[in-house]
């Protein structure tokens, strides 16, 4: 088999650090079935052109022994087979070998070419804290819920929150459009009431509506919130893929910060032999697809990571990946207010702090507890 | 907390079904753990209004031990908690809950009320045999590759394949939108040399491009590839979410039958105790979803599902589910033409068999291996 043209390649290569869970003398051939898997999918033994076999197959640049079961190999990948779309960059990287068993990506390195194709994260951490005016603490969040109340009920929630001196209100990620809360109804009153709250006691305040949505329908709920005076979106990646967040980031009219809710994408990082390492997923990703936060269950919550799989994901939140800026870390998922100083220790002061349900726990007067959070917090 | 305002719920009810790694003694916890997590996701002693408690809030239906460290949970949620959309639809069945480990979603029962909400799949088994005119045997198909092929190499493939007889020939997955291969070229090409085929043999093919792209791109390319005659559509919903793949079967301009590629989803279901059983993940999302056809790697080829595994599959496919349409399940993944007859017997007829690189390894002749392909298969 021969291609009837040549073309050219840049030379460049990005590359994947997987983990493959495997015995010693398994590992080069597991290695290289990675490589042949995420580009040709073809026998390699029939590939005649030059071309293909010298650069658009994967390269195992290493290979290295982490313990008798299990291996970290570096492959690289030609920049041009990823296109210059998130989503084949997502498939060169773990399309098909996601249905393998044993093979972990724990890390990516794209060269500033391929990198900066992508227009990224909008606000990135300081770009957000010069919208809210915050500077030197950490920004404090909270979600308004639960599922089952009215658009009224729920924006003279985030109107209170709000008037605690809460930094950014969203909905819960479980609103979206249900017939005893239609999304425009909500976006409009609780938009409404944050402001009217932000004028009473002046200090920004942003409502993050949750736009996850059917394809066809999200960029008009989007422009929806915009137009109602929302101050942000809350997206589910898991849920609309992560390219439908980018196209939200990208877009210059919108213009508004997105935090990213890690809704149905959990199963990528639960099982340590498999899928994709926390700082890949909620790191790494949510910036390529432009989000300026990425929620996660922080350790001691009602969630299963652990610290390490935290400092993976800020890592992966905030490291240089040239012009693609650090965005916040957001813990949360089942945060406790007595647990404040703890989780300003370990994340320090560039996080925002999400706390949902413990806020209403506190006592029966709802500013008072998001005061109480302002004060614990600063 | 309380509504300010009644809403009316119809009372109806959609049910999943987890089963859950726990200890005899937490199951009943961990069950109501899922009810609360996936709905109102806030401290329920705190919730005092009664519509909320009584309807909103996910419900134990039943609670069955498989063994001392399994437990089968049957839960059911209002209709109108998932909203008139698919993307809400998959936050409530697994949402929050992908992120804790030891949950997998099994199945799914909608009732017809919330089903029928969806069109699903087009054209399913009978409209698909119905377009290529192939009835009583299993439909034959293969994918044009590797990457690294200009349009003209591909599209030179493309027609010797049709030439052969195969009925279906997709893209590889892996081909988009590359400098190497721009896809309004390739598809031109294609759709062009597959019917160039059909006419000369008088048998239908269909060609399908694969439309995998960014979100803001994904209508265009498959009204191009309409306009340029291609006979169906390929998608990756795990790259582009499913709710994506829906828009496009859902538009009545392009009716065009889609087949559905399993790349980047594989980590949900590779580990039994998490994630998604393959019924659920690659027949009825998909069909809630419009694919025509669930493409998966099938047992004893490259990948590693197990025969029961395959089954649920082929169950999630084509098991009644009120209007939604059985689809065709497309075992590939490695499949050799030594194994046709194999093949036939475990999946029947009312399937589609992908064979792609076995066709070249046969011999240097690919019309004759593809013949082969269609004797064996008839």
């Amino acid at each position: 088999m021969k291609t009837d043209q040549s073309f050219p390649l840049s030379g460049e290569r990005f590359t994947a650090v997987y983990h493959l869970v495997c015995q010693p003398h398994e590992a080069q051939a597991y290695a290289r079935d990675i490589c042949v898997e995420q580009t040709i999918e073809f026998p390699e033994a029939l590939i005649t052109d030059q071309m293909i076999r010298r650069h658009i197959i994967g390269q195992v640049m290493s290979l290295t022994m982490i313990d008798t079961a299990r291996f970290k190999a570096v492959i690289s990948y030609p920049v041009e087979a990823a296109g210059r779309e998130l989503t084949q960059l997502l498939n060169v990287l773990f399309g098909n070998i996601s249905i393998k068993p044993g093979i972990r990506l724990v890390d990516v390195e794209l060269p500033e070419s391929l990198a900066n194709q992508y227009r990224g994260p909008r606000f990135g951490q300081a770009g957000l804290r010069e919208l809210l005016g915050v500077h030197d603490r950490p920004l404090l969040f909270t979600a308004i819920k639960p599922m089952g109340l009215s658009p009224r009920a729920l924006a003279d929630l985030a109107y209170r929150l709000a008037l605690g001196g809460i930094h950014l209100i969203k909905d819960d990620h479980g609103l979206t459009d249900q017939r005893f809360c239609p999304f425009d109804e909500r976006v409009r009153r609780c938009a409404e009431a944050v402001d009217r709250a932000s004028r009473e006691t002046g200090n920004r305040c942003l409502y993050l509506p949750n736009v996850t949505a059917p394809a066809g329908e999200m960029m008009r709920r989007a422009r929806f919130a915009r137009d109602a005076g929302a101050g942000g979106l809350l997206c589910c990646p898991g849920l609309t893929g992560f390219d439908a967040m980018r196209l939200l980031a990208d877009d210059d009219e919108l213009a508004l910060p997105i935090l990213s809710h890690p809704a149905f994408q959990g199963t990528f990082c639960v099982h340590s032999d498999s899928g994709l390492a926390h700082g890949v997923l909620f790191g790494l990703f949510n910036r390529l697809a432009g989000a300026d936060g990425t929620i996660f269950p922080s350790w001691g919550g009602r969630f299963a990571f652990t610290q390490d799989e935290c400092s993976d994901l800020v890592q992966g939140a905030t490291r240089p990946m040239h012009r693609l800026r650090p965005i916040f870390p957001v813990p949360g998922g089942g945060m406790r207010l007595e647990r404040i100083a703890e989780l300003r220790e370990f994340y320090g002061q560039d996080c925002i702090l999400l706390i949902g349900g413990d806020l209403h726990v506190q006592g029966t007067d709802l500013v008072e507890s998001c005061r109480w959070f302002v004060e614990q917090a600063g």
